[in-house]
């Protein structure tokens, strides 16, 4: 039997852990026989040196064999899901997810819960009256089957070691590790059992990964990751130094997110929605133009179903806040910059998002951009409307703003939203 | 008030740590608020990027802090003690101590238990019949007071922080870092009270550090611990590739140090007793002749009243094996070398050592080196006799002295026991 204190030490000393010593670690640790402190060392350890890809591909077996597979085979359409890594304003899962199903494919989109300054889909989907995220397996099924898209939590029963190790990587400072942030993310993906799988990976300064090459790292090692274990995956890497849309928060996100299905999206929302629909439909072998099922209602008509074969009204009034405060521009000129991260924390502070876990979120709280980078403003003219149910959040969210808009002279140089293919 | 996580991922990016940080972080990890996972994973990323000198000086004076410290300045005598990183073989306290009590010095020697192949001083006292390493500090310094020696157990109100952080390292492969080996043995030493310290850092095969370069990095590490919290320290460098005189075990090793006391030593451990008992004496500011002392009974009468003291009888049998194997020359030659860890190790799987901290050890068992490098042998004489309570123990010590054995047409080339002096 393997010792997991020499596992410890080959990690750190730039060894290979063999295929079976990895699954024993897992299968170990998930029955409390490795303890924690055990596995957060051997975790900083695979931070400094790294898993080499048949490491990297055992380890996330190990995770998926700890928990269920869920089995879609027997849908009689192609199954494609997406995943992005997260930003600020990315409400693309509502749109997307029905579009595709609009298109033929079914979509199982199982999600987690935001943490951080980049929002989370079920915490956005709850501010609809009467919406559940839960799920049992057999609803998932019958839910894909009858709308072809399903956007719900994923269950316990998936991935339990990675449910276990992302608690322990965010109290361990070792959540910053390409193998292990590939590894978490894939093991849940192909667990979901889907077949195929595009990938939204952010870069920038409202991304996880502020550097292109990381980003590019991450994506590289997802899509191989995938594909050695049989889902078919790509990834595109996109723009995220600025919130998507206009809106940033929960209620707000829903309700631009209908604005972009009835044909009223703001433009860059639609190109990355459209291009991440192009490449799922793609995978899925399916030749259909998302762009007029976008623009007929088609689409629309999807994300009703789903909502209602949830529990959702889609017809219900949205929570809305009691309280706003603007911020102002300034100066005169163009937006040359409005930084995501610093949006997406003031969104956080003023109740959008949740510190830890068991933290309730705000269905009302958010941020509306009124001006983007590209755009011209007077002095005075208001640039970002805050909502929150609590006014004394106001004060620490007007200060993750301090500097976060940038007014000149010229417009911004035009970059491109999508910046590459990978897959 | 710092954060546990934020403290981590600086050490880990190869930032800082503030010394009120480091403070906070033993302190809280003393009383529970930071958790083993956490703590861990900060001593991996420590073992990756180090500790600099003034963290290294916050993070020994924090564990330091966790406890008492012991008050010696009443004695007449001036106090000093040595500490060996553990070797083979390496009886040296039960002589030195006595010794250089004899030559007017107190010598307030707190011990831990042997763990791996390394033994134990207080494993070794306690195969005397009625020996007890356990004393109170009261009882401490009435030993010191009436013999000018005392070697026992390290109370647990010494340093507790590092009886924690220790045995945390053990599990979790974070055990082989300078600057966390070099804080655990100063905390421990400086909170012992001793004025001066002299450290005898092994280099060789049988020795914790293996390479003279990271051996005389971790002497210079704590030679300049001791003296920036006031303890005069300088360091030996020895060699440690054969057992040190010809004794592996427990009883045995008290022999061979009672028969040193008479006179009677094998040449290398006199050699290292008299360098450090000289090293000792020029810290204290004592001028006497320890060679002197050992020839004229001194010492060896001062080694019987420190077992007297301490409940032990020096004239009582020890105890001795049932069961003997030797290992014979495969050729007649000269002995090139010996493998002090082969020798460690199999003593150690004889019964000698313990492979947990709670299990007991033999007293009787050991390895008797009847031969030694630089000897000549004929062909099937007897190079190693091998001594256990249990014959079932001889397979896997056997197993362990594979190969531990070199003998050649020629002596081996003569090489300096004593490396280097530091401090």
């Amino acid at each position: 039997m393997p010792d997991a204190v020499d596992l410890i030490r080959t990690k750190r000393d730039g060894g290979r852990l063999p295929s079976a010593d990895i699954r024993w670690l897992i299968d170990a640790y998930t029955t409390g026989a490795v303890a924690d402190e055990q596995m957060s060392a051997l975790l900083m350890a695979i931070y400094f040196r790294g898993l080499d890809p048949a490491e990297l591909r055992a380890w996330t077996r190990a995770m998926i064999s700890s928990g269920e597979r869920l089995e879609l085979s027997g849908l009689a359409a192609p199954t494609v899901d997406k995943h992005s890594t997260g930003g600020v304003g990315d409400k693309v899962s509502l749109i997307l997810a029905p579009l595709v199903a609009s298109c033929g494919a079914a979509v199982p989109q199982l999600s987690g819960r935001g943490l951080g300054h980049t929002g989370g889909t079920l915490d956005k989907l709850e501010s609809i009256p009467g919406w559940r995220a839960s799920l049992a397996n057999a609803d998932i099924i019958r839910v894909l089957t009858d709308v072809g898209c399903v956007i719900c939590a994923a269950g316990a029963g998936l991935a339990p070691a990675d449910r276990r190790l992302y608690a322990l990587r965010d109290v361990t400072g070792t959540v910053e590790s390409i193998p292990l942030i590939a590894s978490s993310i894939m093991s849940k993906k192909i667990a979901e059992g889907t077949g195929s799988l595009v990938l939204d990976v952010k870069v920038g300064t409202g991304a996880f990964m502020p550097d292109l090459a990381s980003a590019r790292e991450l994506a590289e090692t997802m899509v191989e990751l995938g594909n050695a274990h049989g889902v078919r995956t790509s990834a595109l890497l996109t723009r995220m130094d600025t919130p998507l849309g206009r809106a940033v928060g929960n209620a707000v996100e829903v309700a631009e997110s209908v604005a972009t299905l009835r044909g009223k999206g703001p433009a860059d929302l639609v190109e990355v929605t459209l291009a991440l629909a192009t490449e799922m439909l793609a995978l899925a072998g399916i030749d259909a133009d998302p762009a007029a099922a976008l623009a007929d209602g088609r689409a629309l008509e999807r994300y009703r179903a789903m909502i209602i074969a949830q529990g959702g009204d889609p017809a219900a009034e949205l929570p809305s806040a009691g309280h706003a405060e603007f911020v102002h521009a300034d100066t005169g000129g163009w937006i040359r910059a409005l930084d995501a991260r610093a949006v997406g924390v003031a969104a956080w502070r003023l109740g959008a998002g949740r510190a830890r876990k068991e933290d309730p979120v705000s269905a009302a709280a958010g941020i509306i951009c009124l001006a983007k980078p590209g755009e011209q403003v007077q002095v005075g003219e208001p640039v970002l409307e805050l909502r929150t149910d609590d006014p004394a959040r106001f004060g620490r969210a007007l200060e993750a703003l301090d500097g976060a808009i940038e007014i000149g002279m010229n417009p911004p140089e035009p970059v491109p939203l999508i910046i590459d293919r990978i897959g």
